[in-house]
């Protein structure tokens, strides 16, 4: 139930996932949101288009998302029981479409408007507001807004370092940003080569080879590699964000925690033997989610190569390899930069790539807390859940219900951020925009008051309280208690299996019992696995 | 190096793997083969041609061998070391080509020409001759053989028994064989069935659910679902088919071997929870073998739905479902019959899909024991190294060097091998064609005096002797000693994992170490694994 109108005018910049969840926290906290959407529909990033547009993101119409339909929910708002557990770019929008209409979101869209400047109002030390200047139809308009909410994600500008590719100019064959990919065709009969390997180098890389006449991904780096089908079968995130596991993860030490990474990583392919074996002397990285990559690797149809060190006229030379490689395509899968081009360099700095920001949301330099940028983090798990809790927060803070600590204790945390030490699949040096999905949801709600209470529960609803604690942590523990309860919460959590199993269990034999693993089976299981990585320190 | 001539003439009946082998057996034991190929060319099954030809196999052009290469070499012919793990069928057929190239094959093969009728002599009771009729250019020739070797596998006779889906009449879809598929557009935005979960089954709703609008796949019995990517990523026959492995599961009681598939299965996916897990009344069958079902069960592209009930106009009923799922194209992936045009009933019965066969290769009842059956066998490993093995035996058999025990005594174990008992992986009720991988190539090697002496080798080569007990049982085993040992025998088994490790370990970052597991963890493991299993005993 929306909370009594405070009129305070705030200012959303885009309609992707961001933009709308933040528009429905400030409508929950009766702030009157206007929420400027470029193009002429919702979904962004995940509203997939065959034609490319300019600082739009870019799908390639087979995404599915990395993340289990449990962990990805908005936390009011669980995901329809038939969906599939991993979600095609489709469907997401489909739930994106329902949470717009069931929350009354597209009112609030101003389609076809871009934002073309935001600028400090010139009393903005005690008022706080922004001059917003949007333009729509060729025609530019000057609004004045109490706050303002930046919802523009970081996946519209490539970023193609070719300085980094010595040779790039005399190379005679194709080569385009991972950005420009829509359908495998363009590989047909060819030689490619994926420089990078995030999550869309090793996608298209795998769809290319289907086709193509050969496949490499070149990686200096390497990189674990996980499936979103994990141990048993059950997903990924659903095995490894729970508060058990984070409770281990944050508490092992540095080398301890890197044999157990090794050892996890390689109980379902070695990855040395597979050519993807991080490099020891750069810091843990984030994993990569693909399922295909260990098969196609061992039957030949994709090869991992080092770095590249130099582009011929038709060919690529890599480092540590005599052999030249014949190569007709390359795509760049080089990632994107973040960049608010509305946005002068004294509100957000942008430097090596990162915006110094209290808690990845707010400048902190600024006199008021008004203006908050979302979605600009990269932490193992659902994006949604993230950015949702981080527009609760802000909505909080802009209505003065929550307080930003003094600025240069703001700045203080922010240096340290950035001087990181490494840590599980945390923070690392030079890419400060990860950290620990629950740690940071639990941050967050702490400041807002809807982080659940273990220990409480353990007295009032036991049952509720070992799910919450051993089972995956699924957003709805977050609308359990605070501002923004949610009735539906505590349903959602114990059914949260139910909604997993219910679109792949299609086929029943005679005489079968058990459903899932039973919560029982699940605490013994985690306890053992606790006892014995805590044996081993 | 080839036998003395015996004069000894062979006819061989199809120039595909088996008849490959076949000619080269013979042709070292000095007999005289003749190869008679229907087609143009070598390669059999593994010889992909767009255009389907009647009774020849028909590949679909995305097939991967199901076994890794040095699992699935003939004996004396490892394959190269840049060959990647699991073999495209294309280079498979390359290296068929330089096998036939390497003994000089080509030259005993007559091509275009067709085997119409094999009949016994009129003095077959004392020759053991035949006569055999073969037809080319049109045109007809009778020679008179002293033995046949058939090697036209059981590929070629599609099994589509429609009669066991009612209402197929009334289905206005598109419906076929799994033997007519080659390309998936054909798939483009229909609503697939595919019916029967066999590994073409499999592969086929793979591909098709790239492009179809929705994919389900029927399966009555479900199946165990194993990767070529098996624990640690080693490839799933070098870490099952090892002489230990063997001896554990050949020793385990009935329940103990059907929980440890299970657990085994289980681990990777719970087969519950993905519809897949197989009917207990039925007895165990041969896992399915694919590395990407499980993550397209989990992104919804694939369903997996019971046993088809009825077909109605458009759409398909399933047993135990109440709703229809309406339907546009059905593939039929219901296998293949065992079926010999040109020999009499009398030579070889096929009762209910099996051929009564000693050791899966001799009729019981003839005079003579001068026509063998090659590779009418099903287990779970390479095909090359049985099929090879057969020839070895039979060319022995045919020449008098090897005596087959006396008709009734053939004839109890057959009967035997019918009613077997369920065991491992082994035979089934209905699936006679299926036995133990490793327990029939020893059973037909002693037979020749080739099965390697483990406990005789731990005194004279122990390194040797351990590691053909505790690592992968490689056919160079059985060209150790006897009959047409391989000097290079030795160096193939010690060798390789390092023709395993080749193509995969193209990216070695900075301080990486040891290459494989060393025998020694791997000795220890699999002892660990032995105290375990036999613990639970």
């Amino acid at each position: 139930m929306p909370a009594e109108g405070t009129g305070m005018r705030v200012a959303v910049v885009g309609a992707g996932i961001t933009g709308l969840a933040a528009t429905k926290c400030c409508l929950d906290e009766g702030l009157e949101p206007t929420c400027f959407e470029q193009s002429q529909d919702i979904g962004g990033l995940w509203r997939y288009t065959e034609h490319i547009e300019a600082s739009r993101p870019s799908l390639y119409p087979s995404v599915i998302s990395n993340t289990s339909k449990e962990m990805s929910a908005f936390s009011d708002f669980p995901f329809p029981e038939h969906f599939p557990v991993f979600l095609p770019n489709a469907l997401l929008l489909d739930y994106l479409r329902c949470y717009a209409e069931r929350f009354g979101l597209r009112e609030r869209i101003r389609f076809g408007t871009t934002v073309v400047s935001i600028r400090k109002r010139p009393d903005f030390a005690t008022t706080g507001q922004w001059n917003v200047v949007t333009e729509a139809g060729g025609k530019q308009t000057s609004d004045v807004f109490d706050a303002v909410m930046v919802c523009t994600g970081n996946f519209s500008e490539p970023s193609l370092p070719l300085q980094c590719f010595p040779g790039i100019e005399r190379f005679r064959g194709q080569y385009f940003h991972s950005r420009q990919y829509k359908h495998p065709d363009v590989f047909q009969g060819k030689r490619v080569l994926v420089v990078g390997m995030g999550n869309s180098g090793v996608d298209i890389a795998v769809e290319a080879s289907r086709v193509a006449a050969k496949v490499s991904i070149s990686t200096t780096r390497g990189a674990w590699l996980f499936g979103r089908v994990f141990d048993h079968g059950y997903p990924w995130d659903m095995v490894l964000n729970t508060r058990l596991m984070s409770l281990i993860k944050t508490n092992l030490p540095g080398p301890l925690a890197w044999w157990l990474i090794n050892h996890k990583a390689n109980q379902r392919f070695n990855h040395e033997n597979y050519g993807l074996q991080p490099e020891k002397r750069w810091p843990v990285r984030e994993p990569v989610l693909n399922d295909d990559l260990p098969s196609y690797i061992l039957t030949g149809r994709i090869t991992i190569k080092p770095g590249v060190k130099e582009f011929k006229d038709n060919s690529v030379l890599f480092h540590n390899c005599p052999e030249e490689e014949p190569i007709d395509i390359v795509v760049f899968c080089t990632g994107y930069m973040v960049s608010f081009p509305f946005l002068e360099e004294s509100v957000v700095r942008v430097e090596n790539k990162h915006a110094s920001l209290y808690k990845y949301v707010f400048p902190t330099h600024l006199e008021k807390p008004t203006l908050a940028v979302l979605g600009l983090i990269n932490s193992l798990g659902g994006i949604m859940p993230i950015v949702e809790m981080q527009a609760r927060w802000v909505s909080r803070v802009f209505k003065g219900l929550c307080q930003l600590p003094a600025q240069s204790v703001m700045e203080k945390e922010v240096n340290e951020k950035k001087q990181n030490k490494v840590q599980w699949f945390g923070l690392t040096f030079d890419e400060v925009l990860k950290t620990e999905w629950l740690v940071y949801l639990d941050t967050l709600a702490s400041l807002i008051g809807a982080k659940p209470s273990v220990l409480g529960l353990l007295c009032t609803d036991p049952w509720l309280a070992l799910t919450i604690f051993f089972g995956p942590c699924s957003p709805y523990q977050y609308r359990l208690r605070g501002p923004g309860r949610w009735q539906g919460a505590r349903q959602a959590i114990l059914t949260q299996w139910d909604r997993v199993l219910k679109p792949t269990r299609t086929r029943v034999p005679a005489g079968s019992s058990s459903s899932f693993p039973s919560l029982l089976a699940v605490v013994g299981f985690l306890l053992l696995l606790a006892a014995v990585i805590f044996g081993f320190q």
